[in-house]
């Protein structure tokens, strides 16, 4: 069985404690947070990144905030709701933040009623729970979506998706690494992923780690390589599934999946139950956030040299289903996305065919 | 008149003056040669780049190589020929640079009878000729391509291909140019170009100083920007086209020549007859540079962190013909580029049809 070999966030009862990402893989720091707000901005500020670890993250700030307002009497049940929402805007596109405190607050509405001190205990084992079930649908993806990894060829991916961006072994990494395993990916070509250079930064410390072979490359290479036929398949996370199965992802999967289907590559998405939002019919309402331009410059270790222009600065695009052959969740592969394939997988209680 | 507001190449008699642009936008440093060592060696390491600068920096290049081998007497034909061959073969791909030399060559050859202070006289008259033709052939490209330019849509654009990239107002930059000055371009998409980032530093900088509105975006997020419709068109310039219309430029030309296609927008390439190698039947003939891997953390201000990986860093893809609308040249607009379409242009003494 994979297990994680770095842990991205961690809980030690009274602190949560974030692996600073902004700072890998020059170094492997982490920070430990006692404060919601602290943790809020450490979201925003990319120190942890990547939707489910953030879902995990928001879970342990939403501890730290009922314990903050436990500290008054009565309850602080008010500022505490406060505290909720603003972990949940610390980044508005992954919905994994929000599904997470919306599973804290389920717990906190179920349990109301008891002691200060037994409600900071029902809320701290949801978390570590929910942080659990990540780790555990990890795993099934990765069981799931590797059967359909063609034998033999490359796998391109974006971003990161692996021990880094979830409570596991990662989402399109996981699945990756288990084709790795059972000997069917011999090589990953890895996209930098401009501007933060996740891929970069913390996929290719990941692979590394892995011992699998890999080719780093700009993202603007990605045509010339699918035109060698080396890659077998193209595998990303994602951020915010639509109930059409449209895709929010790190910007630049759009293009990925537009040239996955020039060259007839399989385009995969590999995301937990937890990133789709069935409350929104198709990709045009997922909020896209969009982040300081000069966030672009500083990956450059440069400053916006004139404000006489403008900058675009999406972090997410939304890749049409339609472009999409399967998404693969802990529940099973959804084949050729759809409303009625997303519907099928959700509304039913038998699991999904799988191979 | 459209008049190109900056040098790249400068030939004062003695010396050829290149505007170092791996310095730009922080500083604009002209440095003299008076070897075509020195010229070679500046080529290699991108302080004059673009396909037609790299050519008339080239042809100044063994204007010096005939000088110095005159320094010897007799006449060192053998050090000059020697001297041609290393000229060309300081980039791989921009056949510009080979085109140039190899028309200088004809000149030594047509008047090798002549007195030495002859000879460099008539070889440093071709080379200024070849100069002012270039920035002519700019001229005729801007008229040309910007009457196919959508009115009122934006254009996006790639790389570097203005003053800093040619002997004149540019290729794919003077349409746009054209274009903004006819009232029909409101605004530009720039591209910032990795891994050297032609785009952010130089493009962003020569639409600067034309006043030209535009956004500064990574390559990644042109999909999400042509979704939105904004965008009329998208032009490139040329390294090398293939006697089919095949077309060499910029690493990342291809995958927003498949996303034009996609969104049914028109793709256009601008490129002076210099750059066409009729020699070879199509694309898969053009040799593609392959540079250091360091130079895509270079730009970063870092170092490559380990060499357990594989990097890698083609500078140039190949685009095929059939992404293409058009070509233009300063003979004409080759529409829908196929092998008939480019023969008819440089077989033909008449004049393709203009717009």
């Amino acid at each position: 069985m994979l297990e994680p070999r770095i842990e991205s966030v961690k809980w030690d009862g009274e602190r949560c404690l974030l692996l600073d990402q902004t700072r890998l893989p020059r170094e492997e720091t982490y920070l430990p947070y006692t404060s919601y707000r602290d943790v809020a901005d450490a979201i925003t500020r990319l120190v942890v990144r990547g939707a489910p670890a953030i879902g995990v993250a928001g879970a342990y700030a939403s501890v730290l905030a009922v314990k903050e307002s436990a500290r008054h009497s009565p309850f602080d049940w008010n500022a505490l709701e406060g505290a909720l929402s603003s972990i949940t805007s610390a980044r508005p596109t992954a919905v994994n933040l929000k599904w997470a405190v919306d599973q804290i607050r389920a717990e906190i509405e179920a349990f109301r009623h008891l002691a200060p001190a037994e409600l900071i205990r029902k809320v701290e084992i949801k978390a570590c729970e929910l942080h659990k079930a990540d780790c555990e649908a990890n795993r099934e993806m990765a069981r799931i979506g590797s059967a359909f990894l063609p034998a033999g060829l490359a796998v391109m991916t974006y971003c990161n998706t692996g021990d880094l961006a979830t409570g596991g072994i990662g989402t399109a990494f996981g699945v990756l690494r288990a084709g790795h395993v059972m000997g069917k990916v011999p090589h990953v070509f890895a996209c930098e992923t401009r501007p933060v250079l996740q891929g970069m930064r913390l996929t290719a410390w990941e692979l590394t780690k892995n011992e699998i072979p890999f080719t780093l490359i700009c993202d603007n290479m990605a045509a010339t390589i699918l035109a060698q036929g080396k890659v077998g398949s193209i595998i990303v996370g994602a951020d915010r599934i639509a109930a059409n199965g449209d895709v929010a992802n790190k910007v630049g999967t759009y293009s990925l999946a537009i040239l996955a289907k020039h060259f007839g590559v399989p385009f995969f998405v590999a995301a937990p139950c937890s990133t789709f939002d069935l409350s929104l019919a198709s990709g045009k309402e997922i909020p896209i956030e969009e982040r300081a331009p000069e966030e672009i410059f500083a990956a450059l270790g440069t400053n916006r040299p004139t404000r006489d222009f403008k900058v675009a600065n999406p972090s997410f695009d939304v890749t049409p289903a339609s472009l999409i052959r399967a998404i693969f969740c802990e529940k099973g592969a959804i084949e050729a996305p759809s409303a009625e394939s997303v519907r099928a997988v959700f509304s039913s209680t038998s699991p999904l065919p799988r191979p």
